[in-house]
């Protein structure tokens, strides 16, 4: 008997969520996606900040079902699905060809159409992008070091755009880094002069947790020494500088944008019907309606909780769903019906840096300071993959604690924006944080 | 009292070595290179093969020198020097004005002009050259898993040119790759189709090393299935294949070039007379004749033993020469002679693969199988520099003893190759293991 073959797209937290349970069934899976590894986003700001290194946090796909003898792997863009035919179309090589489909493409950067942005900041996507940032940072303390002038020219202007967990933790950890490590590295540069400048459209931080976590999160980061502009937009960047919505212009060599994600290209590639944010419609069991052979997680999926609200798109959120999927799979070929998916809530967790954090959890718990930086510790060590990587992580993390060391303060050169590759080639791969 | 200004050019073995005794003085150093990193080269084969970080075998160098408030860094590229002003001239800002110049350039790959193999071969000097090599050979395994036609276009054959170290060394480690951790991350490829083949002009490999030693080497190799060819050269390389000196064509996707080093065009852009090698001729303290504030050392350098022959170039005599030319400052600056340089020979190693190695050790300590294994996992855990290093590569061999895993087998990508760059650029850094 033919066992029945389950293609999933993108190996992101919902992909890789739903390949670890259908791995024990009695199916065939093959997980495609553009890149080789899996890559635990929560992180990838650390390695952009030098703390961790990209195989803590990436691992291949391959590595992680090597003992799945069921479970084979794909390095392809997907450009798009032939529902009528069950084709999955690559870019290289022939299609693969489904009883069951999994669409887990996440999301890429947003850039929503602002003038010079695409071309001037700077993306936190992937892998590639956090060695690049780590890269260009340092690059900056390069420059002013050797030519002082520059400061003022924003050579040392860090601006980020967007003030949810990414640009949150990304500043905070910018400022460690700065002050207690590159301070150290450069004898003749004032690195005080450094700037941080995080820049946020809404009057708040951290949409989405409770306006007591967002103020203790906007009082540390400005205690720490980041300039919180709450309110602001950008109209414009150009080389050099970037235009807020006030009228001010910052001088700076560096626009990190962590303002927003959209649906990976594939989503509109497969010409269903999308929804609002640009999100695929799918039943209360993720299928579609008029294809109940296809499932679709993650960033890409408009599923709605019980109070009709589109959830959020988060890692927890496309990995639950995953496992959903996972399970649902099972019970139709087991000849059983599918169940509606339920998001379990356990909670939402910031850091800010060194000794603080905010986190949500569930039960009424809130943890801010020390207390929620041990608890945001503890829960990225559990949910990273693999005892090796959370045996490195650990060992990274207790050095570069006691020690104020980074040891990843490495310029290596990567190759061009992935996110701009991305949209030529038709598939993004990974859902958010 | 105005300190002496020393100005290093090159932050490999010899550059940092120098600078490292140069750091207890009464003088101000300024170490510039247009890498932010110093690699431990004798490793990087082993970042090409999955096995360790970059961050493991480099480290920054404003890293190394943190304490030392005297030493600063440029990142920078030397482009040529005045040597009657006293001016080092970079492509980037100010030019750096020295009482002493210590030049240690180091070298870069060199292609023999052979028709297509700067264009299709792939080097081994930096970091950026062992990621891309990482990535280019297991996307070689992606592209055979998708469409198993290509493995008889070459594209499991890998075809290492150089016969040293590095092509030893890669070999080995490529063959435990392939057969230890691919063989179980691809179900459903046949592993074994993977050739190794190592081609080395000479009749022997590892030149330099006694006759038994190369045998040992040759046997080992052999016997762990890759294929070696002595006394061929390459006559020309082009898209997918590759044509032997004997008239043998290889189809091949991945042709790896260790076959030979030349020094760096800073060498030449100097102006200075050069001599066999296009080595810069320099007296017995290392010192240029006719310029006695500046010093010579590594790869460019042509010293000569008291058997009147030019050094090999390696890392120990790099090191070696950059702790002599400290010494040497350190007794000009305090008004005394400086001393002829003598290199003390304590061994060289190799290692082919797991629990197998050769080792030549001074006394006539002559180790090979595992007891060389060891000595060698040993000597270079001793001389890597700092002390989390030595912690993260320790781990990380054991881990990948006991487990047969390879944790970062990523395929990242990385920016054009930097040995072109560098030919534009004008220095190279770091002299050859």
């Amino acid at each position: 008997v033919a066992r029945p073959h389950v293609v999933v797209v993108g190996a992101g937290f919902g992909g890789v969520g739903a390949v670890r349970r259908l791995a024990r069934l009695p199916v065939d899976v093959t997980i495609v996606d553009r890149r080789n590894h899996h890559v635990f986003q929560p992180l990838l700001y650390q390695v952009a900040t030098a703390g961790l290194n990209p195989s803590d946090i990436a691992q291949s796909v391959r590595g992680i079902f090597q003992d799945h003898e069921n479970v084979e792997f794909r390095l392809a863009s997907v450009e798009g699905v032939d529902f009528d035919r069950r084709l999955v179309h690559v870019d290289d090589g022939l299609p693969l060809v489904y009883d069951y489909l999994v669409l887990a493409p996440g999301s890429e950067t947003r850039w929503f159409e602002i003038p010079g942005v695409e071309e001037h900041a700077l993306p936190m996507k992937t892998v590639e992008d956090a060695i690049r940032l780590r890269g260009h940072v340092l690059g900056q303390f390069e420059r002013a070091a050797a030519d002082p002038s520059l400061i003022k020219e924003g050579a040392l202007t860090f601006v980020i755009v967007g003030g949810g967990p990414t640009g949150v933790e990304l500043a905070g950890a910018f400022v460690e880094l700065f002050e207690k490590v590159l301070a150290r590295d450069f004898h003749h540069l004032d690195v005080g002069l450094a700037r941080v400048v995080l820049v946020e459209l809404t009057d708040h931080l951290l949409g989405g947790f409770t306006p007591k976590s967002q103020r203790s999160a906007l009082e540390t980061l400005r205690a720490r020494g980041v300039e919180v502009l709450l309110g602001h937009g950008v109209d414009k960047a150009e080389a050099g500088r970037v235009h807020l919505s006030d009228g001010d212009v910052i001088a700076t060599s560096t626009l990190v944008w962590a303002a927003g994600i959209q649906p990976a290209p594939l989503t509109a590639a497969t010409g269903l019907p999308l929804g609002p944010g640009g999100r695929i419609a799918v039943e209360p069991d993720l299928r579609l309606r008029e294809r109940p052979e296809v499932f679709v997680i993650g960033d890409v999926a408009g599923a709605r909780n019980r109070r009709g609200e589109l959830y959020l798109q988060m890692a927890s959120v496309a990995l639950q769903q995953g496992h959903h999927v996972g399970r649902q799979i099972g019970r139709l070929v087991a000849g059983r019906d599918t169940r509606p998916f339920r998001y379990i809530e356990y909670g939402t967790m910031a850091t800010i840096g060194r000794n603080a954090a905010v986190a949500e959890l569930a039960f009424h718990i809130r943890l801010r300071g020390a207390p929620g930086w041990y608890a945001w510790l503890l829960v990225h060590l559990v949910r990273l993959m693999g005892f090796r990587n959370r045996l490195s992580v650990f060992f990274n993390w207790a050095w570069n604690y006691f020690t104020y060391d980074r040891s990843a303060r490495l310029i290596i050169e990567v190759g061009k924006p992935a996110s701009r590759r991305g949209r030529e080639s038709g598939t993004g791969s990974h859902p958010p944080p």
